[in-house]
């Protein structure tokens, strides 16, 4: 199914496209924002770096508050913005919480019903989603792309680049939820979206995931130390880091940054440094 | 009356506080936010921008979608961002029209009842906001101080200069009403404010203000040619371009910006370059 665009903006030199099509995967519309660079052409095709939103949010949030693609522009990488979740249905709790269901897929291909038929979001970002960009997008390049998110994206980030080895060139994350296996939001999400079996679970915990992981992990993290969601033991990055050391895996940067809250006023502080992570992964000058 | 402080916000580097105090200007609460660079200190107090928004906005906007706070931290500058009208009254027909009373003052005293009691925004932006600002923060710098702002803002910053001859060390806008006598949004809100003694309309109007202009202007003005307002003929900066050419007036610099409109995604784009010609006249290293 082809994009509609709903707008397109001119901003930092390059184009932003408010686009949305009808989603055989997840059987609804999706909307998603996608910002391409001036230098992006067929004969030079910009690399792309996926970015994953958080509890809450849609595509247009990051792409209003973050000012990634100030800095993408410069460096010639593209973004894309992908939503949170199906939209348009009314499934059975599905908008009683702002934790659970619409703005909260969590990233994973559900495997309950309701949720099952269409809360698809894995297959959805990692297969269809990409497919139809670089189809319908010549000036884009598919063999270069990395990911990263915020928050319940930040966890999408992280898990999505360990299932896919060789998809992403890297990953970054803000924030995310690290091991949610062992948090309240991952509790309610992955116990409504996948059931009972806590082995199952394991599948989708980065905290989980690292210790099979082979190679350099080209992972940065922030997380502010003011975040009251870290403070509350949401995003346990903590875990994540021993896991990674005890798995001996190299490539981590984790950093604690003195102050900084959940907010986009966080993520738009250390937009810069996330996309020049990306950028050198990617395979594009500083 | 002092500060009540609703949220202290850290991002880059420096102090994102929303403020809110009672004004016996207005006789209402009134909203801001400001932004104080982490270089900022008693010894060594920053200079200031003041940013005024347009229509429909509160200081959240821009505090969110501006981004000007990124270029004023590594530049050492202090934002302030007041709100675009009083608050919380109900007088009739304030809240009828999203282009007249509540959120489009225009930065006038107005003259006409019911708004004379309240709608004071020149009196609050010049005299009483900066005043209690400069008392509550002494890292601050009443000696140096600018001014600029987006669309109806733009008009207030461009008028506010001219009208007060060395309270800010220079100006600039962003797409702004540049000629509100001869405009329908400027048209009806004169009328509205001041009356229909259109000889009292050129007092407001920057485009006649600028006739008696003496010295240079120190004005940066960019429009975006795909802005539908321009286009309608809101804005008019070519009437307010050949004024300056016809009085003789030195220090004006307009661009047209190809293809953009007239929303956040524009002012972000160019933010750093008004940041910058700000601080350039405030006496700051770039």
């Amino acid at each position: 199914m082809a994009f509609t665009t709903k707008a397109t903006i001119t901003t930092f030199g390059g184009r932003l496209l408010k686009l949305s099509h009808e989603s055989p995967t997840t059987g609804t519309p999706m909307n998603l924002n996608l910002f391409i660079p001036p230098t992006a052409t067929t004969a030079s095709p910009a690399p792309l770096l996926v970015y994953l939103s958080g509890l809450t949010c849609t595509p247009d949030n990051v792409t209003e508050k973050g000012f990634l693609h100030a800095h993408a522009s410069r460096l010639g990488l593209a973004l894309l913005f992908p939503d949170t979740s199906p939209r348009g249905l009314d499934l059975p709790g599905e908008h009683e919480s702002w934790d659970f269901g619409s703005a909260a897929s969590f990233y994973v291909d559900a495997a309950r019903d309701p949720w099952r038929r269409h809360y698809r979001m894995e297959s959805y970002v990692t297969r269809e989603l990409p497919a139809l960009v670089f189809q319908t997008f010549p000036e884009l390049d598919p063999s270069r792309v990395s990911i990263s998110g915020h928050s319940m994206g930040g966890h999408g980030a992280l898990t999505l680049y360990m299932k896919h080895p060789g998809m992403y060139k890297s990953v970054s994350a803000w924030a995310p939820i690290a091991n949610p296996s062992r948090c309240p939001w991952g509790e309610k999400a992955f116990g409504g979206y996948l059931g009972d079996d806590k082995e199952e679970w394991k599948k989708h915990d980065a905290t989980e995931l690292v210790k099979a992981w082979k190679g350099p992990l080209n992972c940065l993290i922030d997380v502010g130390t003011g975040d009251n969601f870290y403070k509350q033991g949401q995003l346990l990055p903590e875990n994540f880091e021993q896991a990674v050391k005890d798995a001996g895996v190299e490539g981590l940067t984790l950093r604690y940054q003195e102050g900084y809250d959940h907010s986009y006023f966080f993520i738009s502080t250390f937009g810069e440094d996330h996309v020049k992570h990306a950028a050198k992964f990617l395979g594009l000058r500083q």
